[in-house]
């Protein structure tokens, strides 16, 4: 049975249409007999209101958008779960659009979305976005905007991420504690912030350590869908260009997971001749031998966080109270596993 | 700036406001002239057509549902993003719903996408759907909706599956060939379809090469998060109960992988002492070691179907042409890994 609308309901009752929708919104000026009359008869038809025309009434669409570089990974897969499970929390829906890192693309799909009168819209910047007009013509029609993870730092808006020097430091600094004094770095993509303060605090860990920061040492990666086989495809160069490396630190667990893969092949043995330190902490890094150290990136966290920075924005903006942006960062681990060498347990049987 | 109203814009130059609509959508009464001035200045002042209202006009609102059970998960991501490449070509946008495999929550989500009025769903049913009165609610309201992957036979609308009996038949059909005289199989959850119809091909395989089918070497997955860990579970109890197994048919990838790791572990060699076939071609199944002989799912593919499908039938009802309900069977292939054994290499030698 299709949904009744408004007329028919007032032709059956004889009354006018104008009644009915007074009467279903429970104004004063209609009888009681009317109002349950028409109550009555709107659920047998199955009447229900349009959500358009409510939400055109009420200046709200109750559905945000949502722009990601690719569903079809982990961390991301699980910021989009605790972006929805905020906001089904709260009555919203999410629209998902994936840019696939093109600038193009996200430009596009940020004019999609404000055509679509979202109430407000997430972001994590593709890799190739360098230019950030499409955002700010946004916030410059008073859209609430927050960005997470891949941000830009330019852009005047609220922003979810975590500390991807500290991180970076913590985890360069961990293999120095366990010995390395000769330490690689697999970095992302030129471009995206996290991938340069990665790079920063991997260069800071060395220096605050006396140990020379050395070019040649750092191979880049697209961490795109061929990172496992980038992960490979540098082992293999490092090996090739220097034969003195007794630690890495990479930017992403599966492009790790692909070094760790290719070392075992070449008979090269982790953590004793080469250890490693990857991040994000995929679920698949504690259970590959040996299980990868890495940092614990917290993406349903971070899902949660950004939706309810931006349901704060859009409840502030519809009650005319001032937007405040915040930065918000989240706390990351450093998991110790097999990867790395364990000095405890050699201090330990020193000792006994 | 906030985007101009009509208002603004008759004001500006003085006409009527029903003047400035016209003269936007281009209509014959209104002079050239006073066209340009409209569109000159809705120009300038960032006028945007409210997408709302005009959806409200067309009855249409370019918006489709999307109800998946998790989003985490390396074959729905691949789905999504098939489903939302489609979409976009065709200008609709995707709000993504995740029933976390509740029938609760799927049935209020449906609720929730009828009144949003999108155009059409789609939907991969949680595993506790046992009861379809929701599904075919929409139906009666004549909305589209196409069923993928997890889907209810008895619901009378369109559906994008693979055969699995015929896929867990080929599985365990390479088992048999390669040698496996006692053939395991670790099920997925005892209700939805698609494990049911893969247990029904492993026992059909069984039966047509006179292998007795054995109930206790059937274990039963969940196969939701816990996965991994559900598949080293498996591996222990199989042990355990039986030591004379030589094959496993296991249901997800997942799982298979967990097993596996247990199995090495406890210094059982794959596929010497145990050959392992898992399903769904998760892409760390060929980087994995030995890598894992698998029956290819087509998540993208699958994705791309489901969507064109429902795009036909919201065409369709838009032009009162009758929608003809398809079921379309995807292709599977088997793919020959490490974790089975290679026969045909044997044969090779004993050749020479």
């Amino acid at each position: 049975m299709k949904p009744a609308t408004l007329k028919q309901i007032a032709e059956q009752l004889n009354i006018s249409i104008s009644t009915v929708s007074k009467a279903l919104k429970d104004y004063p000026d209609v009888s009681k007999k009317t109002k349950d009359l028409v109550n009555e008869l709107a659920k047998d038809l199955n009447y229900k209101p349009n959500a358009f025309a409510l939400n055109l009434r009420n200046k709200e669409s109750k559905t945000i958008g949502l722009i990601i570089p690719e569903i079809v990974h982990h961390f991301f897969s699980s910021v989009i779960k605790g972006i929805i499970s905020q906001a089904e929390e709260k009555g919203y829906l999410v629209i998902i659009l994936q840019s696939n890192e093109s600038y193009e693309l996200e430009k596009k799909q940020i004019e999609l979305l404000m055509n679509q009168r979202v109430d407000g819209i997430l972001i994590s910047l593709a890799n190739g976005t360098a230019d950030y007009a499409h955002l700010n013509e946004v916030l410059a029609q008073d859209k609430p905007l927050v960005m997470f993870d891949k941000i830009a730092k330019l852009v005047r808006c609220s922003k979810i991420v975590i500390d991807d020097r500290k991180a970076a430091y913590l985890a360069t600094q961990h293999l120095i504690d366990t010995g390395c004094k000769r330490i690689a770095h697999f970095r992302g993509p030129l471009l995206p912030q996290n991938s340069i303060d990665r790079f920063l605090g991997y260069k800071k860990a060395l220096e605050d350590n006396n140990i020379p920061y050395d070019p040649s040492l750092v191979y880049l990666c697209e961490c795109g869908e061929h990172s496992f086989e980038e992960g490979k495809a540098n082992a293999q160069k490092l090996l090739q260009d220097h034969n003195d490396v007794d630690g890495i630190f990479i930017n992403t667990d599966l492009v790790a997971i692909g070094a760790i893969n290719e070392f075992k092949k070449m008979g090269i043995k982790i953590p004793e001749d080469i250890s490693i330190v990857g991040f994000s902490n995929w679920h698949m890094s504690s259970v590959i031998s040996p299980s990868l150290t890495t940092i614990d990136q917290p993406g349903f966290l971070m899902g949660k966080n950004a939706f309810k920075q931006l349901h704060l924005e859009i409840t502030n903006l519809k009650n005319n109270l001032p937007i405040v942006h915040q930065e918000i960062i989240l706390q990351t681990d450093l998991l110790k596993r097999e990867s790395t060498k364990d000095i405890t347990a050699k201090k330990n049987k020193l000792h006994l």
